[in-house]
């Protein structure tokens, strides 16, 4: 294993084993069980509760749920069912919570209240002996292996594409779509020099903005964490929708923005917000089609003709090696973010 | 009514009818019908759908469905009905869109989806002739009055105390604990000299971030919203929970905290965030509790003893005078917001 002596070099190695996890979690196999009981259960609608770099990952699987699955599905507030002591009837409802440790305590509660309350329950963790995957009916595994930086990169794809092959699962599939995925990430993996170049260009940014739409918006959010964990600059995601709505008016030339742009409809209703700051004098580094790595500043292209809904596991790649070389250019160490702890107690 | 000249005079002028507003509403009454077509519908779960600052008023509208009706609810990423064109049953379905103009065009697509998906279609606007009105099977009429700053200000609590009284009638209430809000509206407004003075002390600052839990939490995000759109400034909201899992390392000296602490379940799920950021350097301004404020560096007690479900009304309105006052110390003209329109055309 690395060792913290070269900053960055835990952060570094986790990303880079990304198509690893992928390759094992494609092979496992795991989800015709959790699938069948999801079917036998028949939900009439979805709810996802998670925290940080998980919450990512939960609203990635809501639109999985919205539009693959034609059910509606709301992001939980934990507090409601904790704080507020909240008991709603969720007799035909599917509850997911996402926890790469397992351990938070108000995800416990909110399971809790959930499964109590009727909903099925599923724990989605890195850690099938925590107490997350204990209390809830059914668990998936995300099979990403110990994670050791506290910036949180491989159990996050792990996450999105076990909340993919299980959703796949449920509606029949095999996952076959996701196949290709472990050779695109190891090809988009190695543009890190390039990334670790163009990182030097935001070297006295302070300030951030990330942006998509659909699919890939969860690609943003997670974007902006990564950056503000790991660089300390303020990083603030937008659906290119909100957008247009107002913190336009803080972008500037001394506000770059980061943007996802995958192959599809949330692809596309990106391209007006790509022609508005084409047209300014913002600087836009995109991840995505060539059309809009053209359209911009600057960018990565991302390969092969994957479905939209695959995309956020490979254009998630080059922002988080961004934000780890941007850490290092900025002379932090990543590995060792300040006044962050690998799990995180809220009560 | 006052004109552009003074900067900020609009925006000064909307915020302080902001309890005249809240007293029509009280006294309209209109809402005896709308709330027996939603007890009729029965619904299992309830959407809601918005943008810009009227998503913060979804989202209050979504913690008051949770806890007080024991509904699950969640917000709508419009995106999956208009771009990826999902059809979701809907047929036990409460949805709600929320709009100042009623003239979002993903809006009324997305209310149109849901009206023929079977759900029950209620707009919340601002204008009873606008397109989102029509589209809906029923209409709030939020009767702020024409709102003419573009930082929205009176549209937004109006929104906030709408859903409310509404809500409190599907219960079979008379929205009777809403009766002091106006007074003290007007007691929170008075303060706005000691604002102004406060603002100065962020003449400089280039980033804020903002936090809340529960009931708060919409309050968090419209205040970060408004001093984006008003004085430029990098402004980024967090619950209180979510403060604690990774964006806690960007926060320094130069980084301020705004907070907001009602007294109740919300507010009290602060106090670990609170008692954190007193160990640290942090500068922390906070709207609500005496013994939240007497923990910060600097803050507006919040006046009576209002059920926390009715302080967000209050509470936003020393952030909206903060932004005002700050865009203007920085030398900006809040009424006339660079890059931003009234009505933003989202496709």
């Amino acid at each position: 294993m690395p060792t913290n002596e070269v900053p960055g070099a835990l952060m570094d190695a986790e990303i880079l084993e990304q198509p690893a996890v992928w390759r094992r979690l494609l092979e496992a196999g795991q989800f015709d069980d959790v699938a069948e009981a999801i079917r036998r259960h028949a939900p009439r609608m979805v709810l996802l509760a998670a925290r940080g770099t998980s919450d990512h990952a939960a609203l990635y699987g809501k639109y999985l749920v919205e539009v693959t699955h034609q059910l509606p599905a709301g992001l939980v507030s934990p507090s409601t069912m904790t704080a507020y002591g909240a008991k709603p009837d969720l007799r035909d409802v599917l509850m997911f919570a996402i926890s790469q440790s397992g351990g938070s305590p108000d995800l416990i509660s909110s399971l809790q209240v959930a499964r109590a309350q009727g909903a099925l329950t599923v724990a989605v963790t890195n850690n099938p002996d925590s107490e997350l995957a204990g209390v809830a009916e059914l668990h998936v595994d995300v099979r990403a292996g110990r994670e050791v930086a506290v910036a949180a990169t491989k159990s996050y794809t792990a996450q999105l594409l076990a909340l993919y092959l299980l959703l796949d699962r449920v509606r029949g599939g095999n996952g076959s779509a996701a196949t290709p995925l472990p050779d695109l990430g190891d090809e988009v993996l190695a543009k890190e020099a390039e990334i670790a170049s163009l990182a030097q260009r935001y070297r006295f940014a302070s300030r951030l903005v990330s942006t998509a739409r659909g699919y890939s918006y969860p690609t943003a959010r997670e974007a902006a964490l990564k950056l503000m964990e790991t660089s300390y600059l303020s990083a603030q995601a937008f659906s290119g929708a909100d957008l247009m709505h107002g913190p336009l008016a803080m972008l500037d030339a001394q506000v770059p923005v980061l943007a996802a742009v995958a192959d599809g409809p949330g692809g596309h209703a990106m391209r007006t917000v790509l022609t508005r700051l084409a047209e300014s004098p913002v600087d836009v580094f995109t991840v995505g089609t060539a059309a809009a790595v053209a359209e911009s500043t600057s960018g990565v292209v991302l390969p092969g003709q994957l479905p939209e809904e695959l995309a956020p596991m490979l254009e998630i790649l080059p922002f988080q090696q961004l934000a780890m070389h941007l850490a290092v250019a900025r002379g932090e160490n990543p590995d060792t973010p300040r006044g962050l702890h690998k799990v995180t107690e809220t009560l």
